[in-house]
């Protein structure tokens, strides 16, 4: 099986998994965590995002934890970017980050719903934020959400997924990441799609798959795509995560399912398991209920280190 | 992505996941759950097992359950077979199934913790079971624990599992399981495997993959095995099952996940996936907590249902 030797893993739990949380969590709880994810040899951390308040008050200390996290020079720090007056407000901590991450839906319902605009307008904006962001020196990230399915329009042309790929690549985003925000990608279409984007997209440009297990195949999309070239995921610790609409919509696919995965195929992601699933612990308890990853229960396939 | 245009799928449920459940499940709701199971369009069902009483109360009832399941003449019905005690009880009923299940585990550690015999005698006890059972003219599945790690001896030599999966064809089984019963295989090893047993083994005997979901990675190891040609899966509705030894082992992959996954890449299944879920809500309700199962929580992918 060809796969890649070693892949680049974004933790985006304490960004998309506690956004997703219904009950605050207290500040304090959200710096330890994040200090500890940035300890166990991630490589890169979605920190935060600079949302409106009003609308998801979970983030509202986006600057308290930005200024309190101490995360080793050598993770990579981002934040969410949801507008230019989100990128304004970040710009106020702007040594404290490295990246942005900025997004729109491949489907006109999806962005509909979830910003209120359409993939036009937002796009637009995108084009605004993205050179901003350059120029200030941050590593600037796309995702492109319902990627591969939306729930309101189904099927979603691979070719309009590409275009908007092209436009957010030329409008500066040197990663673009390509969301199954609702876990509807199967690992035949994920294969064909990364096969193509590799073909299309990837000279200059990183790919990156960000999978939900909302439907149990996040992992085995995870496969499809390390087959066909992928060496770069987004994924939340504890199976945390999900997406604002539709309701229900569950978690992203967990880290510490992913890197277990990865590690007993050879393949490298730089990370101490046990150190991640400590962190994974730790969010279980701050949350209080049982989470959906699977590694953190039944621990790591631990014979081979005796 | 080469992969079979379809796949049959053996519902072990009723058996492997009931036998784990710590409260005694009512006669009555099991036989409730295997008629709905056996209503859609799942071919195969291990519907319980003769292993004493003692052992395992939870399977108490197995003469009565078959005795009054009503499964449609075109399922066919399977019962799990410790040893040729559990085959004479089995033979008092032997008009209400098709095929005996047989197992014995490729690591003499695990062996010997589940039932308290070497590889050896358990292989030399299923050599008298197995050609009785052929000669009632009953389907013979063996099934082979531990074929991709042993959760106390770590690595399993594969040519160890090919030897026994030789030796149980030898004896009369007509298809051989291998199970990841801990959960400690990975795609890219259950690759390698089935590759290697379509070419040694393939001829004659059906070659069947049993996954554990212990550690998220249960459908990325059904995407390696199909991409390597198995077309022979067993599953759990609910994602209920485990091992009884060693504590914590946890699920078998959810039938509902995994038929999800196999019809979004367009493999047959003959299942009708909306009944399915039906009888996991029922089963969920019946044990009364959340079960692992993700399709059973987000439902289908329906918008292709319009």
């Amino acid at each position: 099986m060809e796969l890649p030797r070693a892949v680049r893993v974004r933790e985006v739990g304490p960004r998309d998994g506690f956004q997703n949380e219904p009950e605050v969590i207290a500040t304090d709880d959200k710096v330890r965590l994040v200090d500890a994810l940035a300890r166990t040899g991630l490589p890169r951390i979605e920190v935060t995002s600079f949302v409106r308040a009003d609308v998801i008050p979970q983030l509202a200390d986006a600057r308290e934890v930005l200024s309190r996290v101490d995360i080793p020079e050598a993770v990579e720090r981002s934040v969410l970017i949801p507008n230019e007056r989100g990128l304004e407000a970040a710009f106020a901590v702007r040594e404290r980050f490295d990246g942005v991450s900025v997004f729109l839906s491949a489907s006109e319902t999806h962005n509909a719903k979830n910003v209120n605009r359409s993939v036009a307008e937002s796009l637009d904006g995108l084009r605004r934020v993205l050179p901003r962001a350059a120029e200030a020196g941050l590593r600037c990230t796309a995702v492109i959400a319902t990627s591969f399915g939306c729930p309101y329009e189904g099927e979603v042309p691979e070719d309009r997924v590409f275009e908007l790929a092209r436009a957010l690549a030329d409008a500066g985003a040197t990663e673009v990441g390509f969301g199954d925000t609702t876990g509807m990608a199967n690992p035949a279409q994920v294969g064909r799609f990364f096969a193509r984007a590799g073909r299309e997209l990837g000279d200059g440009v990183e790919l990156t798959a960000h999978f939900h297990n909302t439907r149990g195949a996040g992992l085995a999309n995870v496969l499809a795509a390390l087959q066909a070239g992928c060496a770069s995921f987004e994924s939340s610790f504890g199976e945390l995560g999900g997406c604002p609409v539709p309701a229900g919509a569950t978690g992203n696919i967990a880290t510490e399912d992913l890197v277990s995965m990865l590690h007993e195929m050879g393949v490298e992601t730089g990370v101490a398991l046990p150190a991640l699933l400590a962190a994974a612990r730790d969010v279980a308890g701050v949350l209080g209920r049982p989470l959906g990853s699977h590694t953190l229960v039944a621990g790591p396939v631990d014979w081979r280190r005796g």
